[in-house]
């Protein structure tokens, strides 16, 4: 224990959401953090050294030296608060959010890494600034956000910074996810997608993500039933994923209020409201109508998280 | 009065607030009603007999006869409610809306006649039903959704129905109209506009429309100053209006929240926080700017109407 500044040497626990980018109609703006979680223990050193282990989801498949992603985002914090005594980490993570699989992990990394070391630098950046950082190293705002600050989020880009509104509904929801066994990177989801659109396709969203804004925060579940509905995306994603039309009506038919391919896929997320109790039925047709196309999938039944992430600091 | 029944020979009055679609990036589906009011006195009666007269703006281009549209809206209800006791009207209007300018003068008569007739046949139809109604007649709800609700409005046409959330936002908004002095007809507005977009431009809105509304409902100014922008019709209809962005400019310089055009124009509209009291100011550099380009302008200082139409028996 050679270094005794404030930086170093402290264990810091990282705890941040998985999350659903889009949710239909909000095509690259909206998003929701659930409750599924992976957690991250940082420990930062002086010295030039790097012990990076995971548990839990992907593990295997998880770097464990300079190109681990939650090590990156860390550093990046470090250099812009020049923070140059610190130099390595120790890094154990335990993965709960499934991997490449539309539920944002590798999001949940980026926060984890740039929370983590903010924490560390004694919250030399804040809340909006982190989320600034975590834009640039993830490309758009879709996961970040919601994994940041919790409940649904609506991101807007506007000359290279990004605002975001977070709020938690006024209705209480129930998410169905069902998560099928294959992976689908999200650069094969873009690759689908054309460069322009039909002006009435358009609209056709914009006036859906809208209503589906003004009805979660104002608890108008009447509305939620076409709110949800996506010209823009899901229509050319469909391939990409068997069976997910017929899900969606299973879904639908057995009583959600809406559905929703998560971020680019391949997960399948229902909304249902929370007082009526179908999630488990819901789930189970989920899932039955996948294994009717060869898709082995398994079902998380989730709340939405409504803090985002939290962290901890423990001496 | 040879008819004694409880349809004729009452006076009905309708007042109805003119109305801005749009709001920027809200195309076709968000729109907002103001406190300027057309008045409509109906007297239905069991002759088939019409006394059509109106003052006001643009009273004299009004037809006093079957084409009317007040008078055609009004039969259309009478119609589908079967009372074929009324068969004529005396109907004398108040016109304060400016006519062909973008802020729902027609939308205004289309709901002061389904509504006159509708408190005629007492309340056969829903407000509901009245919408669908008046979006048949008028083509798209923007304009007579605010019109019957009031309040902002998000509509959705959803397979021929039509949904529309109303809500009154928690940040008080003084509404700063520039009206220029020529009429634009929306067929030539429709006709400028392209059939295929950017989908990077349906993004730049569908995350404006969503921020715009749930700043709105959650009274968050400091997300408004982005949040009307728009990129799907107002960069294609700015060489429909003279001087369309620098009288944009000029409003946000003198301190507007946002700017948009009012519909499919000629009207602009700067939204102001009314607590700021900078309305008259920023009338003032709304109407200049347009000097500078040769409009002649006039402006309107508004509020937001809550209340959307409303009706009043005399017997």
């Amino acid at each position: 224990m050679g270094n005794e500044n404030s930086s170093a040497n402290k264990k810091i626990i990282v705890k941040v959401p998985g999350t659903s980018a889009n949710c239909g109609c909000g095509f690259d703006c909206i998003g929701l953090a659930a409750t599924i979680y992976n957690e991250f223990e940082f420990n930062f050193l002086a010295e030039k050294s790097l012990n990076i282990s995971a548990t839990g989801e992907g593990a295997d498949t998880i770097p464990n030296d300079e190109k681990n992603i939650v090590w990156q985002s860390a550093r990046l914090v470090f250099d812009r608060a020049g923070a140059n005594d610190i130099q390595g980490a120790e890094i154990r993570m335990i993965n709960r959010v499934p991997m490449s699989r539309g539920l944002g992990s590798s999001a949940a990394a980026i926060v984890a890494g740039l929370i983590g070391a903010n924490a560390a630098v004694e919250n030399h950046f804040s809340r909006n600034e982190i989320l600034k950082f975590a834009t640039e190293i993830e490309g758009h705002p879709d996961n970040v956000a919601p994994a940041i600050f919790g409940g649904f989020t609506v991101s807007v880009v506007d000359k290279n910074a990004v605002q975001t509104f977070s709020f938690v509904p006024k209705i209480k929801l129930k998410l169905v996810v069902a998560v099928p066994d294959f992976p689908l990177p999200t650069k094969i989801a873009r690759q689908v997608l054309p460069k322009t659109v039909p002006l009435k396709d358009a609209i056709f969203n914009i006036s859906r993500a809208s209503m589906l804004v003004a009805a979660l925060i104002e608890g108008k579940e009447k509305f939620l039933s076409f709110a949800f509905e996506d010209a823009l995306h899901q229509p050319y994603r469909t391939k990409l994923v068997p069976g997910m039309k017929e899900v969606f009506t299973a879904a639908k038919n057995a009583g959600a209020l809406g559905v929703a391919l998560s971020g680019a896929g391949p997960c399948l997320i229902a909304f249902s409201s929370a007082s009526k109790k179908i999630e488990n039925h819901i789930a189970a047709e989920m899932v039955q109508t996948f294994k009717n196309f060869d898709v082995q999938a398994n079902a998380l039944i989730l709340d939405l998280d409504t803090r985002g992430a939290i962290v901890e600091i423990k001496d």
